[in-house]
């Protein structure tokens, strides 16, 4: 048992699980680029509204193409803003027509004599799109560089990409922890038609090891001499792995978790996947799985679940993200980590506390945090050659 | 700015929005005669629950015809009164038997050997029809005379009058700016196909003045020569105005809304509509368009409002209710005016706050409030003839 | 008026509707054998996760057909167990493989090298099968023996048997009021088609009489010299009655009723019903009947039933659920009882909480708690052998 992890001081843990902007880990999750919503579901002129890191916003596509993210309410009378007119690259209340730029400053008021002071303004937030996502910097001051969330195998030309999405009604934290803890793949994901992935990845209990990187976390999970499994996951709160194929022979595929926290009791958990070009066959196979899966969400599945054991039949996403949902959302909506017991094969998911708490820590008492900053060469993620016979 | 009405002390608000019985708003809307139901909807010898002001309670229609409004609960062991027997013009609890009156005492106790006390009684509240809708009562002493809300105009022979309600998740407070600001007209009611109505009156931004009554609050909309808007309004949260007809030609239409609490996170708005008859095709025309809308409530299509950006096609009742649902719902179940900008344009929402409170501070205060009475003579609300162009 | 029960103190009746663990009802009810669950809903190999008394539960059926009832969360991460695999008589949890048995005690973790301690452990309680229906004992220290809720009536040989539940949305007290108060059942059961039931036991206001006995409380509702029912009821939450079978003719329906905590604002109703055989006619038409309302709760009708006055068509099972259902449920889910008028018809009521005043004040000065026992001998509950003809 790793003592240090059992405390009985609920207020040890509760500076992971809270995410609001006052708090500390609102703020040091606010110095990073955050995936907000996927490319595709805003369509150029359109604007929806979105909730992310407890706050309402105004996410819209202007007619120059650009994505834009504001706050949520008009500053004059707080209607939804979502709800008016996007006009060139500026979005119009539908209650009196004030307009907004996007970054946040009222431009417009048709109805009011008076020139508009600079204070007239909501939030406005930078963005970028990689990957299929909409990410926004909502921290202080200037942006960081797009530098540390890229990832090459996200950008090989010639690829498929696949961008998804699903809310989960737990706190982000019990997300992260998962992704630093590989032992779950052995028993959460056995259930089921698991495929070569069930081959490959959950043969037997793993030996682990923790290695910080100047961009988050080295974690290696050793199965067998030829079944090394690594993943390369960056702070705060990206888990980047390789998972087998839907089928036999199909290319490994790259894939990119972020657990973004919509508010402290629900999560989402957006992907970006990609896939080798292969055949045109298993191209557009593959596509079309893709495109099947994308409107799932586990949590739209609550009851089947947990109450009549019915798991998708599915190679991959949807069944990885039923499991991970049981497991995940059956901790309950913010985990009471002073009932777990942690034990040694929970060393990535002790390693990663401590590592934000070091990191809270230095926001805490106003000192600086560490600079991440992207890898300077790829973590090998090898791929197992002959994956070995499942052992039950 | 309007700087009075920008502060950050939420308190100076809070006293507009709570309208409990314990409350300062709560005793001064209980002042007056206020719509709790729709007379269609309480047959002969049936009750209904109802909630208003945050009070639980029963409406029946005895077998006289008379409707009564007692307690909600039944005094002996607290069964809700409404699922019991309408005898006579008593109302009987199903659990035991107990019977009451219209004024709420306890009249019979079957199984009780003991005879009942003045104090074995529930609330009873005065009502009164008026205009399709049912009035009550609710406050200390004798009611005043039903006196106020009548008008004219709802009092024509020969119209075709229509009355219809619902219930939105906010505060009423929102409605009751929303009724003392017509520059969102301009804006709000611009979507969609609005015919005539937007033709005439959300042509331009319009020129406001406001002026206090006897019985309430003059307002009127200046777009131009020919398009001038009046509407009476009615203390405290009755609003008077008129609006075009279903298609050209057909007359205008009386509308008057009342936004009456449920509690302070929703709000009834009750309508009486009458149009003049003109032609037997005509008026059937319209009455089938009324009845077919009577059933729509904006609130049962919250999701598709928000998300969609879905309205529904309609000339009048239900469009306008859609885009005033988004507006005032938009703003939150009950709006952060200290998060709000008043600007010129929202002369109607000051002149309105600052009466409330005025009359506030004197129920605070114990002293007499104002001794709001019917006009004695209707004020004008002009028709423009020759309604312009669309400025889009 | 018995003044004792219409006190102003809400605290008195507080300690009635609280049944977690650390409440004084919560440990008043947890020394004694509860039902929680249908036998026949938990298949050999299945597990189900249940809420009782306020606690999440893990209940499962072991391979050797035993039933166990465990902690409803694994210790090591919180995850659900239920969510995982029955192996033998222990289950395991779905995320990192952890087992425990049948008394809550870890017996595996698949992943740690170390040995397990005595301490790894969640709650465990022991369980009985009787009627139908799955009990257990949730209290400190060894159980008592299984001798209190045994009924000859269920253990005749040859008779059907019948189990059901259902759950609704308010508190236990409200239920077991209920089941004290033979009046109620000359109102709340009246209504629709009562049949045999309704000429037999709603005809006339009882003279009620009340004794403790061993076991709990004997009732007695005389309405004439030929009409007396009698009821068993036995600490400190079941009641046995008989009432009319189907049709006339057929033979009279055991029934005793459990009303058990699912938490402080919803409560499980366990029926268990044992009919004697007649022929294989009758005895078919009767099981069909009982397997028809079987998954009938009247907290699914909840709309129809407290806003439309509709009730099933049905002439005992369902109906007289949904009036009970509208009588309790009807007093809000926690009912005020500083707002309740007592009456002398509600001696009953006035009985049963003094009893348990006696008992939590025992508990609450550490005091010993009376020791309830079986009776020796049954209470005879007698059948009305001509029923009389129903006054209206």
């Amino acid at each position: 048992m790793i003592s240090s992890d059992n405390g009985a001081d609920s207020n040890r843990f509760e500076v992971l699980t809270q995410t609001a902007a006052n708090t500390p880990m609102g703020q040091l999750l606010r110095r990073f680029w955050q995936p907000v919503g996927l490319s595709r579901r805003v369509l150029t002129k359109s604007a929806m509204a979105i909730r992310i890191l407890s706050e309402d916003l105004t996410l819209y596509r202007g007619e120059s193409g650009k994505v834009h993210l504001v706050g949520g309410h008009c500053i004059h009378r707080l209607t939804r803003l979502h709800t008016g007119w996007v006009e060139g690259d500026e979005i119009r209340c539908m209650y009196h027509g004030w307009k907004y730029n996007g970054s946040g400053q009222c431009v417009h008021r048709p109805a009011e004599p008076s020139s508009i002071s600079d204070k007239t303004r909501i939030a406005g937030y930078p963005t970028h799109e990689y990957a299929g996502l909409i990410f926004a910097y909502m921290g202080a001051g200037e942006p960081p560089e797009f530098s540390l969330p890229r990832n090459q195998a996200f950008e090989r030309s010639g690829d498929l990409r696949f961008a998804r999405m699903e809310v989960w009604p737990c706190n982000w934290f019990q997300h992260v922890e998962n992704s630093l803890d590989p032992v779950h793949v052995s028993f959460a994901h056995q259930m089921g038609r698991v495929g070569e992935f069930g081959r490959a990845v959950t043969d037997a209990i793993p030996e682990l090891s923790y290695e910080e990187t100047s961009a988050g976390i080295k974690q290696t999970a050793t199965r067998s001499a030829g079944n090394v499994r690594v993943s390369n996951w960056t702070f705060p709160n990206c888990n980047h792995v390789r998972v087998p194929g839907l089928t036999d022979g199909d290319p490994w595929i790259d894939t990119a978790n972020w657990m973004v926290p919509v508010d402290d009791t629900r999560t989402a958990r957006f992907s970006a996947r990609s896939v080798a070009s292969t055949s045109p066959e298993a191209d557009q196979r593959i596509t079309r799985y893709f495109e099947e899966a994308d409107g799932y969400n586990a949590a739209d599945y609550h009851e089947a679940l947990f109450e009549k054991h019915e798991y998708p039949e599915d190679p991959l996403v949807r069944l990885t993200s039923a499991q991970d949902y049981v497991a995940l959302v059956g901790q309950g909506v913010i985990a009471d980590r002073t009932r777990k017991r942690l034990g040694k094969s929970d060393a990535g998911v002790a390693f990663l506390r401590n590592l934000f708490f070091r990191e809270l820590n230095a926001i805490k008492s106003g000192q600086p945090t560490k600079q991440w900053r992207r890898l300077d060469k790829p973590i090998e993620m090898p791929i197992p050659t002959r994956p070995e016979a499942v052992t039950s």
